[in-house]
């Protein structure tokens, strides 16, 4: 990641990397399938944060409540694993790159439809569900985006909140 | 599009498509840049269409209406120059090919900043700008989904409106 923010992602090598490392080439590979998945191997660990807290949350709850739920677990497990300087170093690489960002959209847009299918294993019609995955999402995306701002001290989940009271404050006006 | 739809996209050349449409390939690469264009020529109609709607509008109306009004605006376009029909081949074309999803992707992607952009021009905060862009976009391509059902015979205008109450139940649940 440190080498990816000082000689570029296209010029740093899966070598430079396990150098850096201190591991062998092998033992990277071990670990990720390449270079790419350095940037996102927490993907799987953000998606099973949500839909853990989607599945596990008390039968007969709102789809809002559950939302709120997946939220504030994806917020503790990113702060958890990676943290904001972490996030902000890993953003700078990927918006400087245009392969990266197109998969970012990707794993976002994976993130949007497991979140559907939670919420359809709960009996949730389709059509709400899928609008609750990519409502998830946007929300989620948009305090994240906030949260890593040069000068952001607040906490993701706070921001979480307040970017929940903006979407409600634009679907009722 | 028809070519597309029988022999693939990969297998279908930019010769093939010109001797369909009875052109040269000459005349073809003067409309599009490339045979990737063929599917996302109406990118921009629609773009044109959303931002349009929410630029026009009176002074003092709320989000909720703009969003309304961008959609409705999107609906009529899509319904005018696309057409079920071709929308239905269009969508089979890009679901059967990974590269073409990223594309449909990222234009989504820009469609979204696009509005927010529109929102920001009429004084709404970031923030707030940015939810509603997702959260139009998230609501279009759902009711866009319906519409393109193998047995939907309900207008893409109805829809919307149906999609609007089910966000709208959500975030009040």
């Amino acid at each position: 990641m440190e080498l990816f923010a000082e000689r570029g992602f296209e010029a740093t090598t899966v070598a430079d990397i396990a150098a850096r490392a201190r591991v062998t080439e092998r033992t990277f590979f071990r670990y990720f399938a390449d270079k790419r998945e350095v940037l996102f191997s927490g993907e799987d660990l953000l998606q099973t944060a949500f839909v853990d807290a989607i599945a596990q949350a008390p039968e007969g709850q709102p789809v809002w409540t559950l939302i709120h739920a997946a939220l504030d677990a994806g917020a503790k497990t990113l702060q958890e694993t990676r943290g904001r300087e972490q996030a902000r170093a890993r953003e700078a690489i990927i918006s400087a790159n245009e392969a990266l960002q197109e998969r970012e959209l990707l794993k976002l847009t994976r993130l949007a439809r497991a979140v559907t299918k939670a919420f359809q294993a709960r009996g949730v019609a389709p059509t709400q569900a899928r609008l609750a995955g990519d409502v998830a999402v946007a929300m989620f995306s948009t305090a994240f985006q906030r949260w890593i701002e040069p000068d952001q001290t607040r906490d993701l989940t706070e921001l979480l909140h307040e970017v929940a009271a903006d979407v409600q404050s634009i679907t009722t006006s």
